[in-house]
């Protein structure tokens, strides 16, 4: 894994622990130790890197930035716990450990869950977070619609739905731009805001999240296609036993990676107008499209 | 019902349909009609009508206070979505229909709850709700707070756990105050903040929102030991079917009754600062105790 990667995803960990304290011994105890069990000891952490990385690139130190991105992780992670449920995905493994309701149960999960978008919220409107309200709402507004049936949770009902073994390419195309796409764009917006971005500057990270976003899933369908379970943390050949449209069945696995390389190259040419700056992001791109997990 | 809590109850109706509106044919579209079938048509309004009336206490029409009691309509009613799940209390009915998993699914119900818990956020963030940016993050961690592990979350947690058959009357009182207190008293708070109250004001009507959330919570235990399941809109008897401690499986139904006239009069007294203006949200207390629904 990048270097980087690894870096932020050490100082997301040290602030989601602080953020998400154990209270007084008892029933809501039990429930924050799940809570810290969805969320600690792993992931690549990516969404949250995307946001640091963004504001550094706008000169805000990640020390800065820091909360919204531990506010975008918990967000992502309760979406994992609900997607993971017996009703949803019914998914028993996940960054290699058992899924919260398998290690818990399954009414711990909901809350879990629940507990973790509600708090998303409370850390963003936290006057800690930056000290302009105005902008603090946008990020509460960002994350709400990227959150919102406009981004993931329509995106997982597309998933959940009838319809989906029989999308077309463009239909799985829309279905993950909701799906991950828009949470992994709000990553790279958010950033650009805390950073006080000029309108171009937001569209050029957007556009740069967009194209990463898709070309993530599309690698993330490879790898259930192909790759290793423990390197990936959770059971691979999922998609094709739930018989379900992806990029790889409609396109492939060649043409798929070559999409995904075109994507790639997308996403780092929407960075060039921030020349050397803006390296690190590229280079990030690049792991998405080589990455192993 | 009060007339003035049914016709408050039209005007957040009628902002909820606003604020929730389809989206084109597809699954997106199934899970916002599943939405409003949660939201819409039924409850009795009680904490928005509270935000609407303690804003107006300080002189702010309900026009420029609707928004935020939509939201805090949308976070209640998610919690009665996720409180029914199997998983949970495994409830089949609610406010007269079958509950949301009854009528569409489990992943819909949980999708929903999410749905509705997401977007209370994106509406007060929103500048249609209030133009002061720094109120509106007051009004996103209020309810952030009250909706989240220190708050409802918490109480749900409580009342799941092994614990909760052997609450004495002080550990029912602490639950209740997690579960149902905190919403309660952020709605008279989010309603004093809407009016720019004094600190002294919102310490106000925050120990009448504290009283009346209490003996609202009493005699919804009264209503399940005593009540008429046509007119609750839910069944009754649950409580002692799951061998629940209660106010009334503690007290006895007669010091339940009188427990509930106390706060009653503590919450008006409350009050007592405001004289005559107050006159409604006492009213207000007076049907709460009395209340058959």
């Amino acid at each position: 894994m990048l270097d980087a990667l690894r870096h932020d995803a050490a100082l997301v960990e040290a602030e989601l622990d602080r953020l998400l304290p154990l209270p007084a011994p008892g029933p809501r105890r039990r429930l924050q130790e799940a809570v810290r069990y969805a969320v600690l000891g792993g992931g690549k952490r990516l969404r949250p890197f995307l946001l640091l990385q963004t504001a550094r690139l706008f000169g805000v130190p990640p020390a800065r930035a820091l909360r919204a991105a531990a506010a975008i992780e918990m967000l992502h992670c309760y979406s994992l716990v609900h997607d993971d449920l017996p009703a949803m995905d019914d998914s028993s493994l996940r960054r290699g450990k058992p899924t919260v309701h398998r290690a818990f149960d399954e009414a711990t999960a909901i809350l879990v869950g629940d507990a973790l978008l509600t708090h998303a919220f409370a850390v963003l409107a936290d006057p800690q977070t930056h000290p302009d309200a105005e902008l603090r709402c946008q990020l509460v507004a960002g994350l709400a619609g990227a959150g919102g049936i406009g981004g993931m949770i329509g995106g997982q009902a597309i998933d959940l739905a009838d319809e989906r073994k029989e999308l077309d390419l463009e239909g799985i195309q829309e279905l993950q731009s909701f799906k991950t796409g828009a949470l992994i764009v709000e990553a790279c917006r958010a950033g650009a805001r805390l950073g006080e971005a000029s309108q171009e500057e937001i569209e050029a990270v957007e556009e740069f999240g967009s194209a990463l976003g898709l070309a993530f899933q599309i690698v993330d369908d490879l790898l259930d296609a192909e790759g290793d379970p423990t390197a990936v943390g959770k059971p691979v050949g999922q998609d094709a036993a739930a018989d379900k449209a992806t990029f790889v069945g409609r396109l492939g696995t060649e043409a798929a990676r070559e999409r995904a390389a075109a994507l790639i190259e997308a996403a780092k040419e929407a960075l060039a107008t921030f020349g050397g700056r803006a390296a690190l992001l590229q280079r990030t791109a690049d792991f998405v499209l080589t990455r192993q997990v």
